[in-house]
């Protein structure tokens, strides 16, 4: 039996009690946030729950074995440290931190300590997401040529980041998780196309990732779209695929289409040309992501599992986040990316 | 009455002379072509139409007004330049020309015969970019924040040209005659994700325009998408437009969707915050827009209206796509728009 | 402060629980189900409520002052009956009653009593239908000619009900709310298309519903279909509507388009032409339905309000539901609705 | 080489000379319309035509081996009964005759004579339609449970047939040949939702076919409705599909769903459950129907092939627009169907 504790009560918060309280060898003993009226709500929907204003509270709980910290990023790292040098494991959500020097240390110091340290990228333990993984392993789609996302829609503006960071942490993590390969240069636009001068935070920003062999990404995300968009394409040799989020029918087609190359010798007229066949709409679990997120983490706590989305999952994550912002601070600049690792 | 003659009959050459052949005041003299089956086919059509293997026949015929260029872009120029020397009017395919360099020269060169030069800037003739400009230059999108278009598709690869210098220049042209500001840097990212020695050409690109006024465009331009895409979001400071091409009952939809900002007094927690209203879908003319285009042009060469896209819209598109072009050989570098006019 | 009593809690009768859990100037007191299993679910949501095997202990206690039922239909009349004897108010989901005859009982029972009896119509709570009765009673839609409803999906194969009993409720209430015409005659076609010998019910309807005045309503409901469409079309003199529930951003689409007539003198060709207009898709309140109606029924409770599905909007339902099962029953034959009220 | 003459060049016969014109073995010679600009409009595309307003002068033409009979439905009969009489093979457009009457005339003086009598049932040539046919003789669907069609659109009120006689054709003509089982009844309901005393025909049908084994068939044709919908949900044992004929993508999906009967012994609950699976999207040959099916046409007339839709298909069709029309014109009364076949 696990015993968690969760800071911040906000927006996610309550999803992450809501699916650890029903996972198996787990019980929510304590939550904490500094408004009153969050703490209230909970205790409203999960009577027998603790609640408290003091973070440090829960993560000096003897009775306590893992901290979820789910506030805003700026305080991750000095919760997630406060958890880990209290010997509690630690899921905390994406982004993982501020910089990835944070990221490096908390790595460090969980791997020091022997505890568990996971990042709650939620889309990893998603049906389509899960089942697009399967397809590449089993080399359905061939090599991957390019990953193409758009996720956009009409949505709040955060007063404490841009939509960069709030959106395409998703991106970047689902990419790294389904190309599996080393970026090696990050160039990003961003716009903050409303007039505010009270409101500095991008809107509105495009990232392009280029891989060694010449796979391209790209994202576009979005607060300013009329309509809501969830649909990545990602085209590989032998497929392609259209993952929409929003279809409720069809979340994942994958197309028998692509473009053969033909020698030179062959014929003179067209090198490249494309054939297209069927489409498969392959069955996707629809079990909720957070509930198989929760689950893991209380496997990998138990020492059942390694984390799937582990510190350096989230340290890739940052990685692309630092580089593409510092990209947008510079007009679009091409920076490339020395990864740690290889440093 | 205007006399005709049609120089390319490749895959849109027939498409103009099918036009020009139900335009009043019209009439299509001669068609050229290299390839005796392009003419044979053509004379199957319209038995009464010359049909020669030299474009010069055509220039040099004293009988024809107007010359019509529909061949790839390596020749426009030439071509273009031979038929104003002639005294003929021009109407040329998109791009224009490969360089802004034979771009100007042709705009000078027609100015000094005072003969029309236009563009087959296509869309721009079409229902629903003539609507969205009404509603724009009526001031029902208020200003404009964004322009986003992704055209994707599983394309033919060309021979002459990447897929930049394909599709890009109907977003150039649209993005051109609906914001109507100085572009001020273009920075574009391409790739050739298909591992082929013989085939030099981008097959993706990315591309983003700034304006002077923090607006940003995006481009989005790909033959290797397995699902074809002809969406452009623009997002105005009242409304918002979704313009799906190829949505055959609501091309376009008029989002009542914005953001609002509130001055920092009103309030402490979100500065800008969005509403959403009624959506729109106006009724949009199905003429085809090669059909008013061609009237365009006839009335142009008749004296009775100025070119809606003449040299100077070419040029602009051409600028676009050699920045562009520029950027992306570059790996993504940011290319600033020294304008000719301001020079 | 009405106190609340609930008998069952199946799959509905959870939703219903929650719902008057947040309705102000209510208490659900508490629930009844004879599966131990379903009590406790209740329970260990809502810790506070009282939960017992015996319907007759909630509808016996004086604490209560309402009692919803939410059973299979076979019970509603025997335990809205109860209930009203006991001097409860009763809401009573659809359909109210497996007879007119037990609806007119219940509803002479009530009056007798001054007690409220509602039906739980949910969809007449709906933001997009109560849209649409607005746009009719603002004349938006002119005079309504017909009323289409696809109501299919691949569902549960009830033991009780079959799927005309189970889906059509939905439309008939729906159809009796928008339309507001006395039906004088419906007909049904349905089928068992599986072989089955033991399952006796059928799995796809059809039903016509015809109207003094000429309209026809149609509905087909389905648990056989691959696909999930909840679709219905409107057709009126001036307007008509399309209206899919599934469409999260346009649940209500306005067509401009219509039929216009001509005198014959006008002309000799068509005497009917069609003529099309612009697409207008309003806003849409999305307050969950049993939301607004659960305030609606405490609201009636406490005297405030009259009950917008009454007791005889719940007649309606079943006065339709036994010609088109008896139609069904006769191979289709048209039955003839002599309505009780013009007896 | 098969010489062809087209009576009718309303809004349908250009298409069928446009096709089989680009016919192998084939030439159109002559045309006949009583309206000199329709002669005309297709002299205008086809200089070498013979026009003449005479379709006698057609049939009587020694040179002509075909006649296509395009006109409307009134003259059908006494059309190919002339040109079969004359010796000619004969192709009539859609429905074959205004009666079973007619139709069996024709026939028998067609097997009389020795030549082809087809009727232009176009969709039976189309690649979806094909296709759905390929996949039940391979019994991918298992056994056919129901056939479901809707039609409908904002059309033309046609002033010599209701839109039983215009569009239903084509449904039963597709379900005839998909399903291959006898009809044994047929009921109809009709609506003219519009007030126009002078026009009296329906707008608006819905027809239900039953046959022997309990499958059903169901229609919905319409000319009032205001988005165009052509799609046909067909139910099989093993799996179900969905034919949108307007998806440019996927006009046919074939869904791994279906019902599971248990024995009622093995469980209590659920006699019948569903099961979900992949979804499928063959891919469909894109070839005009029309193509197919005069190419179809000159090979039965060359003797090379039996027409696939010959005059038994269209009596079929016929003898279900005439039931139907029965069952309309008695307030949806259910006709059965004695066959002359078994009579």
């Amino acid at each position: 039996m696990i015993k968690v504790g969760v800071i911040g009560c906000g927006y996610w918060g309550p999803n992450l009690v809501r699916n650890f309280y029903k996972t198996p060898n787990c019980e929510v003993v304590g939550v904490s946030d500094l408004r009153p009226e969050r703490l209230q709500y909970i205790q409203s929907l999960y009577p027998k729950v603790q609640a408290t204003p003091d973070a440090l509270e829960l993560i000096r709980n003897p009775q306590i074995d893992a901290i979820v910290v789910v506030t805003p990023v700026a305080t991750h790292y000095e919760l997630a440290r406060a958890a880990l040098l209290e010997g509690k494991h630690v899921l905390v959500t994406k982004p993982m931190t501020r910089t990835t020097a944070e990221a490096r240390q908390l790595i460090e110091l969980a791997e020091q300590k022997g505890l568990v340290l996971m990042v709650d990228h939620t889309f990893i333990y998603s049906g389509p997401v899960r089942k697009i993984k399967e397809l590449i392993d089993q080399g359905e789609l061939g090599q991957i040529y390019y990953y193409d996302s758009v996720r956009v829609n009409l949505g709040l503006f955060q007063n404490d980041v841009n939509v960069l960071w709030d959106l395409a942490p998703h991106d970047f993590s689902i990419l790294a998780y389904l190309v599996g390969k080393e970026p090696i240069s990050v160039s990003a636009i961003g716009a903050r196309p409303v007039n505010c001068k009270h409101y500095e935070h991008e809107s509105v920003a495009y990232v392009s990732v280029r891989f060694d062999d010449g796979t391209l990404a790209h994202v576009h995300v979005s607060w300013l779209s009329p309509v809501k968009i969830r649909r990545t394409l990602i085209g590989g040799s032998r497929k392609m695929v259209v993952y929409d989020h929003l279809d409720p029918d069809n979340q994942i087609k994958v197309y028998d289409k692509g473009v053969e190359i033909r020698s030179i010798e062959e014929q003179y007229q067209a090198l490249v040309q494309y054939r297209t066949g069927d489409m498969w709409a392959p069955k996707v679990d629809q079990t909720e992501a957070l509930e198989v997120e929760c689950r893991h983490f209380i496997d990998c706590c138990l020492g059942k599992a390694k984390p799937l989305t582990d510190g350096y999952a989230g340290l890739q994550v940052v990685e692309l986040l630092e580089a593409a912002q510092r990209s947008m601070d510079r007009g679009g600049e091409v920076i490339s990316l020395v990864r740690a690792a290889s440093a």
